[in-house]
Order: structure tokens, then sequence, then C-alpha cells
């Protein structure tokens, strides 16, 4: 069975967003998996991976990190399962969309949610945590909740490119999920992870879009520890 | 033969960013067409399309109008010519690609650049196109002169996760260029006919990328009245 290293938080918080796309391209590929929970200052759990970041996948004798990196292992080694991009063009374009996610919209979540993102770290965890708050916002966790509301309408701006494409299609992928999906729904799974607040209003096209990701693959992604 | 209606400007050029992306679409699929240029406040012209703005093509009996349900049409009625969006997956990421585009690179653009644009429209449509300056910038282009630079860095770091892309891969579509390729292609486009100025700095992997761009389809793109 695939072996999953991903970060832990208190009361087993599986907060990672990036770990969640690992775990629903596992899903997706009708992957079985166990998951471990690391702790993000403990290097050492992850020190065959060779490298010092979660997620870290081993499947048999082989050793995958970087959930981009992953994603694409998957689809290589397992090509008779469900396909995770769809062909070249969906591959090239995920690449895309992934940088979109991860250049935009999760540090504008970051900002939104550090305050509250803090409250459920490993206490062994929490100086590392506000140190890399205190890099890229200049001040600690708590002082940004000051903000959350200008920093959620930020986000909800950021997001509007998604948001008018869901309101034409069921997934990002189209009538069915792709590994798109999982990277923007990564974001809002760390969001109900750590935060009892809705990043989203009510009626919002992401919201419907949101749950129909939660409802996937067994309600996959559901059934984890969350606020929300 | 495919007729093309858009708009067209001062010494013959064809500024128009959707026209572009209806263009190059049309050699993608290696469709001959003639373009007829129409003035922006023209609507006459284009009244026998049911609507009010350009691109409409007609092909044969058939009339259609707008960027995307042109490129729509045309993978659904020649299916047996290269795929613009390669597969359902592609197809339903290019149109997020598109939304991104239209919502976050072109705003961008226009407001860095519409204090050139100007200069290009026929004297007939200037009216037109200061009134809908001033609708989204709250000022006539000519203001918009001494933030040129500020809306280039601002177009810039909009531009990023493209860039990021196109560091690790030719086109957007991959390999080969897809839709979403002609979509940002077409604001670059839009840029070398309407302005003297340079967009992007020297080395930026967007410029080879547009380079790379403008020589498909036996350069088709280049071929134009343009700056640059």
């Amino acid at each position: 069975m695939i072996e999953l290293y991903e970060l832990g938080g208190l009361e087993d918080r599986r907060y990672s967003s990036f770990s969640w796309r690992t775990r629903l391209a596992l899903a997706h590929k009708g992957l079985a998996f166990s998951a471990r929970p690391v702790l993000m200052t403990d290097k050492a759990a992850i020190a065959f991976s060779g490298g010092t970041t979660v997620p870290v996948i081993r499947d048999g004798e082989t050793v995958v990190r970087d959930s981009w990196q992953i994603a694409e292992y998957l689809e290589r080694v397992y090509p008779d399962r469900r396909s995770l991009f769809g062909a070249p063009t969906g591959h090239a374009l995920c690449r895309f969309f992934n940088a979109w996610t991860d250049r935009v919209v999760m540090p504008a979540a970051f900002l939104a949610l550090a305050c509250d993102a803090i409250q459920v770290q490993d206490p062994a965890d929490r100086a590392h945590f506000t140190a890399s708050v205190e890099k890229v916002a200049g001040v600690a966790p708590e002082a940004l909740r000051p903000k959350q509301a200008e920093h959620f309408a930020r986000l909800g701006k950021a997001l509007e490119p998604a948001r008018a494409t869901l309101k034409r299609q069921a997934f990002v992928g189209g009538d069915a999920p792709c590994y798109a999906d999982y990277g923007l729904a990564s974001v809002f799974q760390w969001a109900r992870i750590v935060s009892p607040v809705a990043v989203l209003p009510d009626g919002d096209p992401l919201g419907a879009w949101f749950e129909r990701v939660l409802d996937l693959h067994d309600g996959a992604a559901r059934r984890t520890v969350a606020f929300r």
C-alpha cells in the first residue's frame, strides 16, 4: 500500500493543502494509501525522501516528493486508472492552473487565514509557522486578524476567473474533475480544517463546486477533522 | 471562404485582441478566411449577426459571434482539423484560461496601453473609445500615461502564473499551441499593434513564447500592421 507523509496539527488535523492534492489524486486513481502525520519541524522523519517538505509518497521502492511531481508520477505509473490530466493539452493547462493556485490563490488565502491557522499548529511547530507568516506578511499571525475581512475580499476577487468558469461547468475539468480541481479544492480544504470562518459567501458558485469535490470518491475529503 | 468581421483602426491596424483569437483559431484549423474591417461605432455593418460586437464569422449560411463561441463552433464543425482544445479536459481548462485572460490580463493591459491605443483609433471611433476608458479607469486615455510604468508593473505581476508555466513548456498547450495560447497571445498582439512601447522586459520567458506564437502558421500573426 502507498504510504503518504503529510503535515499533522492539533487534534490530528491534516491541514496541508499540498497533501490534500495528493490525497485526492490517489483517491481519483483509486489507489489505497496509509497517511502518516509529521511535524513541520521534524525534518528527520522525511530525511529518507532527500528533501525537507511534505507531501512525500513511498510506493514500493519508489519515493516521490512534491505534490505536482507526485501527480505526474501517478499519471505515468498508473496510466490505466482514470486520468488526472486528460491528455497532453490538459496536462499542460493543469500546470498553468497549478501555478495560478500556488501564486495567486494560496498567498491570498494564507493572509486571510494565518491568524486562525496558527491555532491548530502543534505547539512544536508554532514558532516556525509564526516565522513563515512574518516572512510573507511582515507581522505575526494574530496581527493579521483585524484585516481578515479585507483579505477575504481580496481572495474573493482573486478567485473570479474560477468563479466565472464554475458557473458554466461542474468542475474545472468539465463534467468530471481533474487535477486542477484538486489543486484549487486543496485551498478550501485547508481553510475548513484550520478555521471556523466561512471563506465564501452563501450562494457563491465556488461553494457549490467545493461541496461537489467533498462528495467525490465516497467523501474522501469530507471525512477529516475540520471546523466546518 | 469564411468571412471574418473585425475592428479596424488607422492605417488598417487590425487591433482587436478578440479578433486575433479568431484569426489564430482559423489558422490553427487551416481554414482560409477573408477579413473585413468595421468601425467600433458602425453597428449597421454587423447587424446581420444579431449582435453589436465583433468578431463575427460567416461560414456559408452560418453566422457566429463572440470569439469563444467561434472557437467552439470551429472545433465542433471541423473536428478533423487539428484540435483547438485537445479533448474535454483541455476544453474545460481553456475556458478557465480564457476567463483568466479576460478578467485579469486584459484589464491590466488595457490600463497600461489605453493612452497609446487611442492614437490608432479611427477618428470616428475616438469618442467611443475615450468613453470606454473613462468608464473603467475614471479618466481619459491620455491621463493614464503618467502611470504607464506602474501599470506595466502590475501587468507583469498578473502574468506571473503564465510566466512560471512557460519557463517549463513551449506553449500553454504544452509542446504544441492550443486555444489558450491564442487567448493570451491576443493581448500581446493588441499591444504591438497599438503601441511602440515594449510590454515585457528583455529576457522575459513570455517574450520568447510570444515570438513562437508569432512564428506559427507561417507567421500569420506577425504579418500585420504593427509598431514592433
